[in-house]
């Protein structure tokens, strides 16, 4: 990637998750009372220094097909929403066990288990509540915005993102194929990963082709995504990721390094973000942001 | 209440139970897989012979100003299916700690707590997918129907049922007064009991002032209905709940019956039945069935 690019992309990156961070304080919940404490537990992994790219691959759906994505970053930050409950629940005691996430104690370490349950609880709720919340509609065809919801709710339904870290608890410290592995993965990570994408253009009235193509683009970059993430947790920086390194090994994790090698994965993915790149080619310059992403995506373990 | 209204009331319940379940079974995801345990354990919860009352409500909220309830069933189902995840989460270690609900071990104590986790967010991700979904697309209005969901998604949030919860398990053990009870209660239970009456009358085109009053209506009865269910805990038999009894003196939880007495708190939901009455009688004989239900929250435990 030329440094010109990069330069390009971050900035983008920058100005987008400002933005989003910005709507999703503006129009979180104030305490009332007695809710304060899960709502504070929430925001504590709300703003822990994600890089929003689920909510951003929403908002680039949409520019692929209009201009002012601004008008559905509510959307965009309940997607956020989804994406930091299921990191709350999954480093629970009964799920992944994890006491750190960027840096910091997990939620249920920082507050405690009831509570951590709780803000995952309620950051879903809110998801959906933003998702249908009257600044939208007032913005979006209502149609659209149903179809929109209705998707992203099947993706992290039972056969989408719960039952994935369903199969992905399964099959701790037992011998999974390639197969099951793809099975978990294109759950866990590649449905709501896709969705993102997706429900951007379809908000912006994207065609029945256009929705095609970027399921496509969408599955193949969740699974490079995914194919990262798992090379990064066998060879990354403690530091940089603000997490215990190798805690798959450690957990007897089915991953693509641990069945394919890592040279292999590594190959696996760029296969992934090539194809990716290939199918936006089509899309000419409003495609421009998406691809250094996909290129970006590949660059994190290279 | 006469016999001849309890049995009219009774066949009504007991059609509409049949409705919702159907449908339900009929729409529940089909296992895929490695998702087969979390859609069983959900299903275990859903199907553990609830009374179905909220769905209901929502029906009965739309039979005071349409008659094809049934156009409405997936959205009743989708209430149905936040409410069960809700008793499922609730009854986890982290939080109430029960090992039983409906005369059967509770869901993490059938399966596991990872999967109880995730059987729950699975239905609160379900539910969603209900109300979007695009059978209701098809026979209702649109913006309606985003407004009910969004009504419904805020009633469980962080304001709603997530506070109520979180302030009922910041309560226990402690000394807290009437105000904080009613904070307590009318979030726990309240929200989502008064927004499912609420979403049927939205569904079914009422005039604002019309939801206004069942905003009343819903209030009270969700009061009474909380009031009656501390009593029963206290005073009620062990087999017929289907769950040990006293088990809020054992947790020292927030009760009506703890902080006004028994026989007060049986005035305080007699009054409360009366008023949504009396708010209900010029709907005219459309409410009639509503006006049954409520007199039959009170007799539970009289």
């Amino acid at each position: 990637m030329k440094a010109k690019d990069l330069d390009k992309l971050l900035s983008y990156l920058e100005e987008k998750k400002k933005l989003i961070e910005e709507t999703l304080e503006k129009y979180f919940p104030k305490p009332e009372a007695l809710s304060e404490r899960v709502i504070s537990a929430a925001k504590y992994s709300l703003f822990s220094g994600g890089k929003r790219i689920r909510p951003i691959l929403c908002l680039l759906g949409y520019e692929l097909f209009q201009e002012d994505s601004e008008r559905v970053l509510l959307f965009a930050c309940g997607i956020e929403c989804l994406h930091t409950y299921s990191l709350i629940h999954d480093d629970l005691p009964a799920m992944d066990d994890d006491d750190f996430r960027r840096g910091k104690p997990s939620c249920h370490k920082a507050f405690d288990e009831g509570t951590a349950i709780l803000a995952g609880d309620g950051l879903q709720a809110l998801a959906f509540y933003f998702f249908s919340h009257k600044e939208l509609v007032k913005t979006v065809n209502s149609k659209r915005l149903l179809k929109a919801i209705n998707l992203i709710a099947d993706a992290v339904s039972f056969n989408g993102m719960v039952g994935g870290q369903m199969g992905d608890l399964l099959m701790e410290g037992k011998k999974g194929d390639k197969k099951v592995l793809k099975w978990i993965h294109e759950r866990k990570t590649g449905r709501l990963f896709t969705a993102s994408l997706i429900s951007g253009a379809i908000l912006a009235n994207a065609k029945r082709k256009d929705i095609k193509t970027l399921e496509r683009v969408g599955r193949a970059l969740g699974l490079a995504f995914q194919i990262v993430d798992d090379l990064l947790d066998l060879l990354g920086d403690e530091k940089k990721l603000g997490k215990p390194v190798k805690s798959d090994l450690k957990k007897k994790k089915l991953t693509y390094p641990a069945l394919y090698g890592v040279k292999a994965s590594q190959e696996l993915a760029r296969k992934e973000v090539e194809k990716a790149k290939s199918m936006l080619k089509s899309y000419g310059e409003r495609a421009e942001n998406l691809l250094l992403l996909s290129e970006f995506i590949y660059q994190r373990v290279n």
